[in-house]
This record gives structure tokens, sequence and C-alpha cells, in this order.
């Protein structure tokens, strides 16, 4: 399978570049490394990635970056520069992307779990995250020639100490765990999912 | 109590604007109509709203637009507008009004259906009204002196037919119904809620 993985060099994305590169041909995406570079927030660098690229069997993403702020220090700005990474960032690897995928592909994106379980400052992360998840529901029921799209929502993870305080009562998850449904959504048949890891 | 109706002019912002009326003092506001005109997706048009307003108890907002295209000709910039427009927009009324409301204020933002149901085209519409649904989560923890914020979730409603063929198998609901949800939101006591009229 031609797995092209966004986001590849990242803490997390390093582990599932690793786990799929041994039984599946792995395009690294980075955005000043990896095999190719691409910035997400960036329509015209995504289709140049996606026309170097060429046809795929299945797109992972692990990029995009939202603003931490408490609420009544939150601006606007920085608001929509979240939205306009990791949210829209990621929807259009899919809405480009679509145009490009193989039948029977599948995309699986990266939210988490601010959507449902907010923290102080994270509001526009949880903003992002729900309508991550919202786009899968939505997109998955459109899509035609088994084309899949599922997201990964995962808790803070083992390897990121840094952000243990700002999770309290979270139970760090293993990267494992979090690249097994990474595997479920790429190697399985599931479609309009999104794969709680915590 | 002094409400500030965002919207206020438009199909279900008529009939909330009246409602509210009855025994409270109301601001309306539209784009190009109402007591006071605004552009929400334009940061310092919200700001000078407020600052010719002052200080309030309530707000609503029935405002904001997505657009509606099919999965494979959406387009990021059309996606992109939307996100502006009514996620953006409706947040940034908080992000701003925040500095501007009573102690024991309320905000009552519009989301929608297509979180949770999607339907054929509507996918930048889930995508922002899930976003939209998580910030009131997040929001809602961080808030002081009182302050709440919930959203309105409605259904297709009664009083906009062309839309009935794009819900197939939702039973619209009706404009009281509606306005009985901003009624809950503003005049009761919770907080943190996404009240669906569906």
């Amino acid at each position: 399978m031609k797995i092209v993985i966004i986001g590849a060099t990242g803490t997390l994305g390093k582990k599932v570049s690793f786990a799929f590169s041994q039984k599946h041909e792995i395009i690294r995406v980075g955005k000043s490394s990896g095999d190719i570079q691409a910035d997400i927030t960036d329509e015209a660098s995504i289709k140049q990635m996606f026309d170097k690229i060429g046809s795929f069997d299945a797109l992972i993403s692990t990029a995009g970056q939202g603003p931490f702020a408490p609420l009544n220090k939150m601006t606007g700005e920085n608001f929509k520069n979240g939205l306009l990474d990791k949210l829209l960032g990621q929807i259009n690897l899919v809405l480009i992307g679509q145009h490009y995928i193989n039948k029977n592909g599948s995309f699986t994106l990266t939210s988490g779990i601010l959507s449902d379980h907010p923290v102080a400052a994270g509001s526009a992360l949880s903003t992002i995250n729900g309508g991550l998840n919202s786009f899968i529901y939505a997109a998955s029921a459109e899509f035609s020639n088994g084309i899949r799209i599922n997201a990964v929502s995962p808790n803070v993870v083992e390897d990121s100490p840094s952000y243990f305080d700002s999770f309290p009562g979270e139970i760090p998850v293993s990267m494992d765990k979090v690249v097994k449904a990474f595997e479920k959504s790429v190697l399985g048949i599931i479609t309009g999912q999104v794969i709680k890891v915590f």
C-alpha cells in the first residue's frame, strides 16, 4: 500500500511512520523535512505535494496546530490561526486529496480529546477537534468508490510529559495504543468513525 | 434585561426578537438593518458594535452562514469562508463580548443538527456546528462571574420549506419550539449545554 503521512517527522508522526513502514511504501511529508515538504495552511503547497506524489492508497495526517490561551486573553486572530491550521489544513488535505486517492483508499486525520473533555486554555483546540469529528461523519457519507475517512482522537500521550499538567486527571496513553488506532483506520474497514484513544 | 440579538432581522432572529421584546430591552443587530449594524466576520465591526451598546445582560446570535456544496466539488476557499463566518464570527462575538457582558450574563449561539446528522452537500456546516458545540463546552468551563454560554441546535425549521428536500427524513420543527430553546438558555440557569431541537 502507498501511504502518505503528513506530519511524519513530528512526535506522533515518527512512530506512525515507523509502524507502517514495516509492510508498506511510505511517503513522509513535513513542513521543512521528510521526503516531500508541504505547508497544510497553503492550498497551493498541498496541490504541489499531491502532484509530486501522484495517486496513493492512504493518507494519514498527524499535522496541525492550535493555540493554547486562557479564554479571557484569547484573540480572534489567534483563534483564526488555529482554525486555518489544524482544522482547515487537515480538511484541505481531504478536499484536494480526494482527486488523487485510489479506489478503496482512506484518509485518517488527527483530532483529540479536547472536543469532549475541555481543559483550561484549550477552547480553540476543543473547537478544532469538534469540527474535525463532525467533518469525518459528514465526509464519510459523501464518498464513493470505497473511499473511507476516520479520525484518531488521542488523549495526551506518554511521550509528551510537558503537557501532563495541562490535562489534570487524564491518564496519558501510550504511543503504541495511538499507533494501533491509525492501523485500525488504515488497514481495517471502518469509515465515518472517530477512534477515541482515551 | 438588556439583550443583544445578532441576526435579529433574519427568519429565526425576527421570531426570537419578538418573543424577548415582550419583557426585555432588545438591541437588534443586523448586517445592514436593525438598530445597529455589524459584520460578524470583521472583528473591528464587532468591537464598534459593543462600544455603541456598552454593557449588556445577554447576547443571542442567530447569525452566520456556511456553504452548501457536494464534497467532491467543495473548495478550500468556500470551506474557509464558512469557517470564518458562522464559526469564527459567532466565537468572536463571545471573545470580544466577554469584555462587555455584565456579571451573571449569558451568551447563546446557534449551531445546528448537521454536527450529528450529516446531509448531502453539508460537510462545511457539519464542521462549523461541531466546532461550535465543542466551543460551548470549553468556554463555559472557563467563564467566571456567573457568565453562562449555551448553543441552540435546531433541526430544519417549519418556516424554511425550501430546505425540506435537503433534510430527508427530518421532521421540521416549529419556530416556537426553537424560540423556547433560546428562552431556556437566556432565562434559565444552564451553561455549557447544546440545546438540541431535533
